[in-house]
């Protein structure tokens, strides 16, 4: 890293924010303080402005997520612009649904800043698994029916990038898909595959910890279908194991 | 469920509060606000002075983690608490360490205030692998080094209790073992037999995310050396996986 020239300014730390699933009363005290402090907020999907609303008004804003054209800006060019705005000093929150280091790329984030000499601090969140759980009064794990719990997407083509499937019907654990609505299918047609049973219980949680959050009770064998009658549609975590047979329909 | 006799109050809603690491910043605001109002708290270990003074000056605080005599409540004496504070019509906060649902038995008070006819609800908190991995800087998932991250203790008798091993060596995952100083050396044993490298990069995060934080790093063959030599005691966290090789020493 070299000594920053005479006349330019010293490179700001960066905040990386993990915001929780939406509801600005699951932020920590931590994250509204950054988001209060920051100079410059960049974020995406799943930020609203009932968050966005703590920064100061003369903060800059810019949003990163998906356009109009349904493009996402790719994850280079947010490192790149992370790079760039605290390489200028200015203080930048990185605002993130959920947790940054859980299905939130906060680990490609960092590692590009600190590849460019800048510090980052890293403010934990309210993974999506831990919010719909509560919502939903799911019991992750349980000392009689679960005694771990799997986080993972359902996502990868086949081959090295294919999820264990196998690793997944195990017994004595709950998986929680996140953004597993769109290949549910898959999911369910793997799970069976590899043995785990049709009458597994499976709650859907559409939108969890916001407003609009609907809870579905399904089963392994019926989830695809449940999820068509329902017209559920992303954001949406599924829960997979024993402890979802707690949910009842339509809360 | 009865109606309540004439003369005795209706019953209160219990709150089940995830409380995180031991950082009072790392409190929900929601959290927060639950404490605020609350009749009575009843807490635990890990649950600080920084977080109870949150707390009305008149509420009550009952302590249930461990005594001098080093014996914790039994968790059927904490369920019958909460039942009886709830059926007095006292608005009670069970005050949890990191999040009611991973880890926490939260399922089981949950599940016996329901049973008594008593609404319960479920705040979710920071857990303990969110909190840590933000303190060391570790992406618990990552998009070319881990897909998904399993949450577990690796306590457990021989038998059907035990530790699915073969699961927790499977490539391209993150696992956070929680409360795994004390049986660091069956992990270690019982991963390198099932075939996990003795290279692979292990964790340690001590107190995460509280004033006397210490992290360490390891590898799966030096953990149980690396524990003894650093003198680390519970409650800790490890790491085990890929990224945890972002880990420097000491920090």
């Amino acid at each position: 890293m070299n000594a920053p020239t005479t006349g330019s300014p010293s490179p700001a730390p960066v905040t990386l924010v993990g915001c929780g699933p939406g509801a600005a009363d699951l932020l920590t005290l931590r994250a509204l303080r950054a988001i209060e402090q920051a100079d410059v907020l960049v974020y995406d999907n799943l930020i609203g402005e009932d968050i966005l609303h703590f920064a100061r008004p003369d903060a800059e804003r810019i949003y990163v997520g998906k356009q109009a054209s349904r493009h996402t800006l790719p994850q280079e060019e947010i490192n790149a612009l992370l790079v760039r705005l605290a390489q200028a000093g200015r203080r930048t929150a990185r605002l993130k649904g959920g947790d940054p280091f859980i299905f939130g790329r906060g680990g490609e984030e960092m590692d590009a800043l600190r590849a460019a000499g800048i510090a980052v601090e890293i403010i934990p969140g309210i993974t999506a698994a831990a919010a719909c759980a509560a919502a939903a009064g799911i019991p992750l794990t349980h000392r009689e029916e679960a005694r771990s719990l799997v986080l993972t997407t359902g996502h990868g083509k086949p081959g090295a990038d294919e999820p264990d499937w196998a690793a997944l019907v195990r017994p004595g654990q709950t998986v929680a898909f996140y953004m597993g609505v769109s290949n549910a299918g898959e999911i369910a047609a793997q799970l069976l595959r590899h043995g785990m049973a049709g009458t597994m219980p499976v709650a859907i949680i559409e939108r969890g910890a916001t407003p609009r959050q609907r809870i579905h009770a399904a089963t392994l064998a019926t989830l695809v279908a449940r999820l068509s009658e329902a017209g559920v549609k992303a954001p949406a975590l599924l829960i997979v194991g024993n402890v979802a047979a707690r949910v009842a329909d339509g809360r």
